[in-house]
């Protein structure tokens, strides 16, 4: 048995990441941390988790004695917590911005803050850097938008075939977060449709930084706010260097993804809910236009594939646990 | 390892079977019967259970080979196909209502129909007939608003503590069946409140065939449809026969559930989210009036609790598994 | 044209005044006044009210002139600023819940705070109080739950034809409000059902005020949220004195209210979406079970005839104009 | 008063031309037709529409006598109809796709059908044919993709600003109709997202047809059904010939707007809710990031400018009344 902590478990990622270490066969909990609701019982906040035994506690990162923790905390305050917990020996996974990127100048540009604290780490995408995950003492949690996006241009990039991409995302409600502010009141989001930051947003960086590594490609990207909980849609409009055949794309997609246990590639057009609550990605969707304008769809669910089941898929990793240990509920569908 | 063969496999419920018993460690499924997707793999229709390599077949249910079949058919149909399958030797799980009812006559007023094979069944409720469901040949899995109706109402007519309760259920969509219909038509149904079968619903005599058998209670039933996909809240409303304090009351439900694997009694009050995709039942937010009302909530997914989990954990009871084997997961929050 | 000003103007009700004012032909608004966002144009907060030229103001109260003012404040900030309005010799509909009571001490103990302010109020239902509103100073707009509720329990009070009502009530999520919280949180309350002060909801007294007026009966009331974004849906479950038919029942509905412009007895079951964006009452629904018990339902939508709608029929009514005048639009559906 | 009449006006668009056309002081409705709901009043299915005394007939195209004739039928069906109405002198507006097309071999193509009797037809889109459309026979009404997407781009194509365009659009659930199906089943699209035809859609040569008349622009489009409503939210991709402020292409677009009474050009990013219900479009979002690529936001109600309100502003200026007339509802936010 593995001992995890969680830092910032009361959010929604938080809230995942204990639902499945919870059922997970090889970890204890030894800390689920919360500043803001020290003593309370978990199902206080996380109303399905019932009967857990667990409380939030106020920790002190310096005070948690783990094998691994989590740090499911905003960005910029990651930053200040993490060397510490590094310093005393303990793998980190860290689901904020904060350790995502190669340039600390990206970061600080893209968010806005001073980086007090870089630090070199391991993307956690396994589907590109499932080696070095394994031996990492830190591993920066990719962002939800980036993990569907580059999960849906990666064959295309490998294989070069395209050097130009428009990435327009769609996302669930609970990508925002457990905090309610004036666009997630349901009255202004239900029924509605809020496009956001539209040619600035952070992840923008991140997705050019994974896809530009591997061959040389312009993207532009616009995500938008869509009245589900979970859910990531990315739509992927590739416009093709050269001729090809829609069959042959996606036999490349196919032979490209054979070996990943989270990824489908699948026949049909990718919906959110196929996935909603478990760690796959399904890609599909295959069709070209006259302009040679490819579009390929990937779904996940954004707080899964897209943040704490990708973190567990990694902790696995990290540990030497099979990586689909704990990971294998099917989605929820309808 | 026991094989298992559905009946129905291509409805809501089937697919909730599905996910369910591909995932159980002790069982086989040796068929998905479906006449209308014959040689169609269960993913077009499921698009949440990938890579199983199951079809759909159209089999004659005289010719399943299995030790356990669920029939996931409608009402009217079972009738027909149940007693063929138990004349073979093999149990039944029927999740219709043609084996609900120890009066024939009840069901065919209620069902508007005869009742061609009337048969001795068990009523699949497992936190009422437990030792019962082990033994049975035939278990006629409970309605979705009689489970979460009569869960709430149990430790009041046990303890003859009313005589008059009015029902107040709000289902998801889903409760209708994979088969759309002008009702379940998003644009009709959502961002709006459908009552229905006001004072008529059939599930009505079911919830009082139960409360009826422990004490003598006045029921009154009516269901809403709400535009959520799974989940039903029962209001109950009790008018109690003498002055008690709630505090009481909550102790009386924590009693007589503390052994139930599936049923918490919380503090809270309890919300359909909080039990999304999981086998739980939670009851709570007990309140009483200056008029002697007793107000009780539960909430269940009505696809499992109301349907396919509790099927599962009925087949868990009759071919000598844990009760929870395969049902352990927990709910999908938020 | 009339001058009217709104106190209170950046929230949902006071969008909703200004929706149905911009258009009066009656009317001039000369104020709208909000704390928060002073000088910011209205379609800032109310972006559907583009190119109107009005911008909130911080005013004082005491400096409004003007014929007639609204206040859509929260109880206890009207108590406040409507003596200080109606001292000037300026009408005054508030839409709080500060003068709906005849009994103060009842306002204390429902809403926990101390009256500062006291004053005779019209309770402003003008199915009920029509003459009086038109003579008023002071109405006091009903509450959204007590509009649906008594709307549906009139006749039958009227009539004397039950003693014990149950009143079980639905609402959309604009009902809390334009102030985001953890209940409004889209991943929280959607896809979900959120019953709350489930037997000490404010409305409960003020409908208790309005129906033993009438005749001597017992009123239960629980409210639940429902992921609608407007829309109440009041399901009266009613205890019979005396045997009579249904289509009875039906008969002294639509006499009673065969001269109203906004109530209408449909031979349907009603729902919200015919109502919404409507000042429109929908009563139906009707059915009797073998317990005696009456089902009726009624429908509004709670931001128009739950508030600012029938504010304005009020308004109507006190300004001595049609009293239908600007409020002739049809619900949105689908 | 003008009299008119609606074939197929039991459906979404038949509903919402009713609504627009039972208010509007000029006109007088002669006839409702729907063959399927022969004597049927109007309210039965469109439960908004209370007392007006209309009821569905089953009345043959050649008898029908008006001064107008709206039809709203699906494609392949109006070509039917449409020829026989306008042979007896009676001006038509056509909702369906049958004669939107300058080319009839385009239509063929893409609809998949033969076309019965193709005819020349004004394309409805007052923005761009005002004139044309006051002196047609025949105006065929804009689809509800082209109607978002052409506004979106008119100025850009106008000003030559772009030759490569991505329209990545978003629409409600009405725009499938009132007959349900699958996709539109609400536990298979609400909590879900469903992008179809996407590179396939019927819509595209539309679009391409009146812009490509302006300049020569290289149009690619792909539709997602969101689960909403009303609603279509389009998101215009353009990658700009040369270096310009976003502050300038807003200065176009106000421009070129100034003097449209439903194109509003807003400083904020369009959100559908604004729109809501009414004949509006919001334009704007606008964004250029550092691929110099553009992105320009448009918002409609896909049942009002983008099928009914846009036909009932046609007939106003097809039969000389103001063009607002009827029309000047606000959106219904939230």
């Amino acid at each position: 048995m593995a001992e995890v902590a969680i830092v910032g478990a009361s959010g929604y990622t938080g809230g995942e990441l204990l639902r499945f270490l919870i059922k997970h066969p090889n970890i204890e909990i030894v800390a689920a941390a919360s500043r803001k609701h020290d003593g309370v019982p978990i199902h206080k906040i996380h109303p399905h988790l019932q009967n857990t035994g667990l409380k939030f506690k106020n920790i002190d990162p310096e005070d948690i004695d783990a094998d691994l923790v989590f740090t499911a905390t905003p960005h910029g305050a990651s930053m200040k917590i993490v060397p510490k917990i590094l310093e005393r020996g303990i793998r980190v996974i860290d689901l904020s911005g904060d350790y995502r990127f190669d340039n600390v100048e990206v970061y600080e540009k893209w968010y806005g803050i001073k980086h007090e604290h870089p630090l070199d780490a391991v993307y956690g995408l396994p589907e590109l850097y499932r080696d070095e995950i394994k031996k990492a003492d830190l591993v920066a949690n990719p962002g939800c938008f980036p993990t569907g996006a580059i999960l849906a241009c990666l064959p295309l990039v490998h294989k070069n075939l395209t050097k130009m991409i428009v990435i327009d995302s769609k996302t669930g409600v609970s990508g925002a977060g457990i905090n309610p502010s004036h666009m997630t009141h349901f009255p202004e989001c239900s029924d509605n449709i809020i496009p956001y930051q539209i040619t600035t947003h952070r992840h923008t960086p991140e997705i050019e930084q994974e896809l530009k590594k591997i061959s040389d490609v312009q993207v532009s990207f616009t995500p938008h706010l869509i009245p589900i909980i979970r859910g990531i849609l990315t739509t992927v409009h590739a416009f093709l260097e050269e001729n090809i055949d829609v069959e042959k794309i996606e036999k490349i997609y196919k032979e490209y993804y054979s070996n990943e246990p989270f990824v489908i590639v699948i026949d049909e057009t990718p919906e959110p809910s196929a996935v909603r609550g478990s760690n796959y990605c399904h890609i599909g969707g295959f069709g070209i236009d006259k302009n040679n304008r490819l579009v390929v769809i990937s779904v996940i669910d954004n707080l899964v594939k897209g943040a704490s089941g990708q973190a567990i898929q990694n902790m696995n990793l990290m540990l030497g646990f099979d990586e689909t240990e704990g990971l294998d509920n099917l989605g929820l569908h309808p």
